[in-house]
């Protein structure tokens, strides 16, 4: 297993304000990573080759991908790079809250990553977790509070997880399976629901943490 | 595939007070099979060979099973009983409720069906479809509200279930994977959470439903 | 549960000789699946709207398809169709041998499908049934022996099967994942792995049971 | 993730020839493990406390366990201490071969272990890899052939592994899931098939192999 500082490609399509995140969710998760060791590298949507060029992927040991109103935008040629990077390479691969309707979320896992509905009304949002022995759930506890949320609520349209570490649920009582992973080809998959481009979640410390956790665990490092 | 009708065995531990559930928890599920033309026979710990004798368990195509406080009273024999039926002959198994802590639950899944917490407080519990298209879920359209709960929160220790069919939420934002789904050998077993023996939420309409087509899938007509 | 007849449609790319196969494979699939009293229409590559129209489709509870050395003239509209009738209308799947390479199957599972091997040298094929009690197994027995196979070897790139039901072994000791299950949103699939365009093998009684009772679990009749 | 090294107690009933396994089974095992800087201790039933102690349990990060004929002299109170120090405390199991009839194994998976059949004729057995990516699969490449083989065959009573990493063929075609994992509470189980207490098998280099990788899985170093 390798010592190497794990490598991620962190990815946005650049959507999200900049008075929420000045440096992108994208630099949000690469500053969560870094603090931790991981070398991050940003890259974005208008970038040359979208900034999911065969070079970067090539040097990624994870991609986390947040998109939200540009999936249309990115190519299939960009996607199937992702892909082959995933199956044949074992490139790990994060997709975030509203990535479960992107381009390569979609075509990985061959579903439409609908969901039953959705709000956007500041609400908390409760994460519990599922399975306490599941290396993305180090140091999370039973639980955690985020204070702002867009819900999401079942059913979701995904296969069945390989394991489910976390569910969340909402004001109304609805429910979500917020963390999810999978495996396909050599490549491991954790698709993780918090964050909103309005809202400054992904700053919170638990996110923060599943980020690094969740970096070491599809680079195989856990 | 059977036309026969089925046939299921709907056992308690009968320390459900009366004045709630007058024929017992089995007596509930009972009449709602019945009602769906399933041919339903009840039982009890008090009855010979506590009510699991190797004729009842023979005669039946599923087995529901609840029981609360006198787990302790059933002997490994009976367990064993149940156990062969289920693997060997295949016969389903659906525990209701605190049935997690029973002898066969433990027993035909290997793990101890422990749960974080637990409140009892009459609050409402909101029921999530998140497969809705299995079997146990027809007809229970997105989401169903139970009116009282005895209140269940994750982790839960069982093994990864084959199927998640459903997800409740409580009021303070817990979360609980309620119907879950597992092949054993020959047969199947569903765990349905809701129930408390102080509640009448057994007999709402939508658990109705769940008993019915739990009946139709553990024992393999659908 | 429906009590009308299964519809079936049974599709090929019709690459297959007429001196193995008079009336294609899909015909001998469509013969198997007819003897037992299901509906079954045959369509092929060169149809209207290649074979795979949106009417075709919409009166299909369950697809076979089979293909070979024409996947790249399958357009991704065809290819969406197919999907789209799986996942959201819950149209079964059943890609047979060297479909694992076509585009639906692949875009369904979001893998490759690639196999580490194969050989063309008319020898027997060991089907052995992993689990006895799924409904593809039904009348199956512990094993059947095919007197003709290409053979293919693992690893096979695909996601892990919800369940195996066959594995198969080959001459020099090779084996494989020869009957798997998933399923996809509303949908049921099923690979099953034997037959040859050059090879008589899919009319065989073990295929031919297997194709009705393909047919029955993923058009949820069982 | 700990840096210390894996701590692994090899147990064994102490029934196979000496012979054959000079230092037993158990002592095969910890050669292999030793060579690779794991820390084995070796244990066997007529020991104190059946070696199965609850210190020499609780030293332990992964527990390797061979048994044939002297499964019923196991007490329920040994089982029931390596089922806590897997479900509780996260101690990896590795039964071995004939242990799928251990009491350990059938109580932690809650099923029989029972094989369709078997047969001793010093045959070969080629085990194919079927999930190269898994960490028990590391360095093995696509498959290995071992020169003696007590034949299992399918189906083999367990609940459908989280993941199947090896699957084995024999001289008549029969197959069996040689290498299966699970979760169960906090704790991981590989099951590995190759060896008998008369063929000297698991002293060859692919065994010794697979004994190092599933120590470091089984107690999550990987």
């Amino acid at each position: 297993m390798s010592q190497e500082p794990i490598k991620a490609l962190c990815w946005t399509e650049r959507s999200e304000p900049e008075s929420v995140y000045p440096d992108g969710i994208n630099g949000a998760v690469a500053d969560a990573l870094r603090e931790a060791g991981i070398e991050a590298e940003t890259a974005q949507l208008s970038d040359p080759d979208q900034g999911l060029s065969e070079e970067a992927l090539a040097r990624a040991d994870v991609l986390f991908y947040w998109a939200h109103s540009r999936h249309g935008q990115v190519t299939d040629d960009s996607t199937a790079r992702v892909l082959k990077h995933i199956l044949a390479r074992g490139m790990g691969f994060v997709p975030i809250h509203s990535a479960l309707h992107s381009k390569p979320f979609r075509a990985i896992l061959g579903t439409t990553g609908n969901i039953a509905g959705w709000r956007e009304e500041e609400e908390e949002e409760h994460v519990y977790i599922v399975e306490p022995s599941h290396p993305i759930a180090e140091g999370l506890g039973q639980k955690f509070t985020l204070p702002e949320a867009e819900m999401y609520v079942e059913p979701f349209d995904i296969p069945t997880p390989d394991c489910i570490v976390m569910i969340s649920s909402f004001r109304e009582g609805e429910v979500f399976r917020t963390g999810c992973c999978w495996e396909r080809g050599l490549g491991r998959i954790f698709y993780f629901r918090p964050g909103h481009e309005t809202y400054r979640v992904l700053f919170e410390e638990p996110c923060r943490k599943v980020f690094v956790n969740a970096a070491r665990w599809a680079s195989r490092r856990v």
